[in-house]
């Protein structure tokens, strides 16, 4: 089959050189399908490039992980998914039945269900424009249970259940719309999800269920499994004004201290290097005289550095004439965009970042955070920019986020040191990346919608605090807390998190609640790394909730609604984390919000009292608590409170509270929390039971971690929430 | 050099399918220019497509006229210009002076000056995103006098003054962020116009100025020269509810009437035809069960019929089996979409269109609204779509509004009538296409700035009235009476333009004045159509007016503005209509406005007197008039008032007024108004001139008109209106 199409692309191609215009129809291809790993299949439309999302990130399936899960047959009928040659490109059909919709397509702000729009997937920062985001992943998950992967370092336009085929077999009723009032439709429903692939051919993937969420997890251990970051990582993380001396970033510490504020990481911004904007990735020596000495002070006091940079190298740095061999034909902020789809031009920059940086303290040294990877396309690289390898603009920039961590990554693990990052731009295949995306925006909601669509992407996103009055400084933080990585971003603001001091009580509540819940975090790290299954699980991920997104019907109005579109009530504000913690971040300014509580009984998390089942309820929390909800039978694990992150020989308190009224079980899980030692076996699932007894006495139970497994909790006291 | 290219392209095309990633850096070509009209070059980079804007539009060069202006050299450095070939791609890249602005790239809504931003040319409705509009002709005029236009029907990705390359020769100067405060530049000026055509090859044509209003004047031309309505197409236009019957539309002619309203043509919706969305194309016999004699009623009331219609063809209608064989692979509103870039598909349309609509009365069918022709994306086909011709989605996309108006323009022109009609997506080449852009837009300031940005792309654009409060609706009015077509669009609301009292007057007086100006519109379209001159005359077209739209510094906000941007202060508000009148249209609500008067003196349209010289001017109109300005010297035609446009053999009263200190003349227009016996001659230019005799009392003159040529006015009456 690939053969064949291989020669009629070939056709295909000098028929256009020598008559453009062809009137036979493109053929249309039935694809074949190969079993790549346990419910993970694979098809090549076409000619596939050799250069894909997944080959950027380097993914290597955990195929053992794949096997443990149930066995499953390929999820759709083959016979309707289709390929075509098209001038050069490639397009690709699949079934969308009219009772299913669909999730992904990247990290969007506004919305979740994808179903009835039009997507072009493409890294940008986030302009509003549907596909365009720091992380356009081009994975979609089915209601009915399954995903597709297109692996294409291009640009690709998708249509989800809009523009209906001619050849479709059930086409939507015909509507006369001056007649018809409401039975009209702006946009009938489409039978298919279809894409456009601007090149001659694709790998795609399909993922098989039986639910979305193990389509997701098969997606996710097909690319490595999860990020499993440090434990330090789980911790709180500050980032400096941009021109910060060494003494000042100490001195920062010192006050989270003295506040009683828990902090694992200092994020320097630019002004660490002597140059930024473009960046020489040099230490700016009258800011960090002893760059060496500073670290060491870090590290006395369990700090972490993140150390900023965009990868745009400055003609006077030393790095410069390294790579310049490697550059691109444009520039970024006057500094040479180096090709590192070359593993050369990726050597050089990580040795430079190793000794230079991470080697002056490894146990100093936490991560980078790389910056406007993302775009717009004002302030990157042109599309007609062209590279040392031959690779097109559009692929450098579909991948450049990616193959950034990946370097990072690599860096690390070479170390044996893991690390946490952040980055503002990614793409397929990142799964495994340890790092969290953020942006500048600060709209809470979008903010909120972005964390909960991680989960269809493969990805880890946060929110950030920044600056604002005390009630919006506390709630943002909340929600932080609540988000894969909890940070303050203060490079460019006077505001402290203690400036507001009707806040500074809130805040360190929510901080420490959030450096308690380790275990829980940890755990539900694992569960992603192990299992694939996301750390944040939105509403439609539950069982039996996907088909709540429901559309309204629109109201006709000239100007504001010409084609009386409907609107899709869906839930993008609230998401679990982990198995057990119902989360639903309360904006700034809302003195109370909705929550809706999916099947089965939830608990308050603060209270253990009954908040209800399957319904909808209106909260209205006092400033110091988040809304946060139990599952009936849930575990969750805490440690005490403390200002750091257990060191890798450290051993903690452990708490277990039990919610509900149903018996919980939970799987913990542990290690160093610092080194690659798990990939080896050095981990342990240590289970953690609750049940009532003979007298309907609840008790705690745990079965002892096997011997010399890593367990590095000093006591277990168990605490049942509810009471009967 | 061409040869070669093709060589080049094939051997690359071939070695991406061996190897799809080539490490040789692409040949950089210096295209060869060949003149093809005085003051018009045009190029080819690699093998163009045989479909392109310019040959979808049919475009005729007005070489006589071209010929009458005055030589010019090349614009530009050859040398500096340069095409590449990238994997199947075309990239172009043009000098762009530090000093020098550009404008156009398709009629945006939000700014004019294009410098600075990236653009992703595509047909669309109005999204916001940059590029994307209902008319994205990709051309751009600069303000050192040239213009330059890709033609390709791809969509095409250009960046102006951003994306610095790595060649270039004076980069901008490298700044550190930390410590350079404001000479740090998020967007650094580059050096280039590039842009990246997704085929392998283009055709570029360069239009010499010397100023930018000349190489306008070059590119309308070259296209055929501008539209020339007739001359009941610049009265006024209402479009009645979509459900109206025959007795409805006459009783709402009627009330116009009654009511002392102007009114020539009335639209009909989509309720004309049985079916709609998707069209049947057939009139509805309820509504309209004997379309002749309505047609007929019509004439008597002079009065000409404009009927809506989207492109997609019902199932049901009988046209649907003749036009299958031609329908792409998807479908809109359920309609088929017929490959109109094949010209039997067109005639076929054509034919219908003649024998069921035109011919029932060919004095009375005015011309058609051709709707839905712009986007989204989700309401159009999508772009993996296919059509017989073997041409792409996207290429029909770009030309599918410019295909229509070609055919219905050609069909009247086979019937010896002009036309007149609205489209709401059109692309380069449709200069001499007489339809005028509309959308679902109702931004006042919005539909202003596209007005002027109309002069840079060879359109006309018109905003609308609805519905609205008194004074809205007033100022609404006055806005379209100063565009190029005036209408009220009522096809969805129950407001009339005499609903409020207050508002009856004022509006009357609006379209009454636009009825008045008819000689003025009727030779500012004749220098449109015969000098290539546009229409609407945008500030920055003026003399010396160019360069006035300044940055100005951004303030650094870690969340609102992180990279400080700047923003550019440009005049988008006012313009000039043919030689004489500056328009500044007051918004709904707005008490006052400032207008900037250009340099010269300008005086009040409806007193005379002296308005300011070069300066910016607060103004507060009275709600009964529009800001309106003449230059000094200016000379406008008017006639006196009537109801309806004269007919072909009728003649009216003439009134010439002058305006300012200075002598004036004005070169008048005239033909039957009707028919295209211009194009064999049969018009007139008459010498209008007022000056100050020897005792320096004004005096007004006319040349007569050769006999036997058109001219239809009864007498002339001068008015100085500017005293001495």
């Amino acid at each position: 089959m690939k053969t064949l199409l291989i020669g009629a692309g070939i056709s295909a191609v000098l028929a256009l050189l020598v008559a453009p215009v062809v009137a036979a129809a493109p053929a249309v291809v039935t694809p074949a399908w190969k079993q790549v790993a346990p419910g993970v299949w694979k098809t090549t439309v076409g000619t596939a490039e050799n250069f894909t999302l997944l080959g950027a990130a380097g993914i290597q399936p955990q195929v053992e992980a794949l096997q443990a899960m149930p066995p499953a047959a390929f999820p759709l009928d083959q016979n309707e998914i289709e390929g075509r040659l098209l001038n050069g490109k490639t397009a690709l059909r699949f079934p969308l039945a009219l009772d299913e919709d669909v999730y992904g397509l990247g990290v969007d702000f506004k919305s979740m269900r994808r179903t009835g729009s039009t997507f072009l997937l493409h890294v940008d920062h986030w302009s509003g424009q549907p596909g365009r985001t720091h992380a356009p992943v081009p994975l979609y998950i089915s209601t009915k249970g399954y995903g597709v992967l297109i692996d294409s370092a291009r640009y690709l336009k998708v249509n989800v259940g809009v523009s209906v085929r001619l050849a479709a077999r059930d086409k939507p009723p015909i509507v006369d719309r001056t007649t018809g009032g409401r039975k009209w439709s702006s946009m009938p429903r489409s039978d298919s999800v279809e894409a456009l692939v601007p090149s001659g051919g694709v790998d795609v993937y399909v993922f098989a269920g039986p639910t979305a969420m193990d389509a997701i997890r098969r997606y996710n251990l097909y690319c490595g499994g999860g990020a499993l970051p440090p434990k330090w990582g789980l911790g709180f993380l500050t980032r400096t004004p941009t021109a910060y001396t060494a003494e000042q970033a100490l001195a920062e510490v010192a006050q989270f201290r003295q506040q009683g504020f828990p902090l694992d990481m200092i994020g320097l911004e630019p002004g660490w290097q002597d140059q930024a904007y473009p960046c020489s990735f040099e230490w700016d020596k009258t800011r960090f005289p002893d760059p060496a000495g500073f670290l060491a002070q870090l590290e006395k006091l369990h700090i972490r550095a993140n150390l900023w940079f965009n990868p745009y190298v400055s003609p006077n740095a030393p790095l410069y004439a390294k790579l310049l061999p490697f550059a691109g034909s444009h520039l970024v902020w006057n500094g040479i965009v180096p090709d590192y789809t070359m593993p050369a031009a990726r050597k050089i920059f990580s040795d430079h970042l190793q000794q230079k940086i991470v080697d002056l303290d490894p146990a100093a040294v936490g991560g980078f955070k790389i910056d406007e990877v993302d775009g717009g396309d004002g302030y990157l690289w042109a599309d007609v920019a062209t590279f040392p390898s031959g690779r097109d603009a559009e692929q450098l920039r579909q991948t450049y986020g990616v193959l950034l961590q990946k370097t990072i990554f690599d860096l690390y693990h070479r170390e044996n040191r893991r690390t946490l990052g952040q980055v503002r731009g990614t793409n397929a295949g990142a799964s495994a990346l340890p790092f969290v995306i953020y942006n500048d925006n600060y709209d809470f909601n979008e903010y909120i919608t972005a964390v909960g669509n991680t989960a269809f992407a493969g990805v880890l996103w946060s929110p950030e605090v920044r600056s604002g009055e005390a009630e919006d400084m506390v709630r943002r933080t909340q929600a932080v807390c609540f988000s894969p990585l909890a940070l303050f971003n203060g490079w460019m603001t006077a505001t402290k998190l203690w400036t507001h001091p009707t806040a500074t009580g809130p805040i360190r509540d929510a901080i420490m609640l959030r450096q308690r819940l380790l275990p829980y975090w940890y755990t539900t790290f694992a569960q992603y790394h192990y299992e694939g299954t996301p750390v944040i699980r939105p509403l439609p991920l539950l069982p039996g909730f996907g088909a709540k997104s429901q559309p309204e019907a629109g109201k006709l109005d000239a100007t504001a609604n010409p084609y009386a579109l409907g609107r899709v009530v869906e839930v993008t504000d609230e998401y679990m984390i982990g198995d057990a913690l119902l989360v639903a971040p309360i904006a700034p300014g809302a003195k109370s919000r909705t929550v809706v509580l999916p099947a089965g009984k939830w608990f308050d998390f603060y209270t253990g009292k009954f908040a209800g089942e399957n319904q909808t309820i209106e909260v209205a929390p006092p400033l110091a608590q988040i809304p946060l909800y139990v599952k009936d039978g849930g575990l969750v694990p805490l440690t005490g409170e403390r200002q750091w992150s257990p060191g890798p020989g450290e051993s903690v308190p452990l708490e277990v509270r039990h919610y509900g009224e149903k018996p919980g079980t939970l799987a913990l899980y542990d290690d160093d929390g610092e080194t690659f030692a798990y990939e080896k076996g050095e981990y342990s699932w240590t289970q953690l039971r609750a049940a009532r007894d003979g007298q309907g006495v609840w008790q705690g139970s745990i079965t002892p971690t096997p011997a010399g497994k890593p367990w590095h909790y000093s006591g277990v006291t168990w605490t049942f929430m509810t009471q009967p």
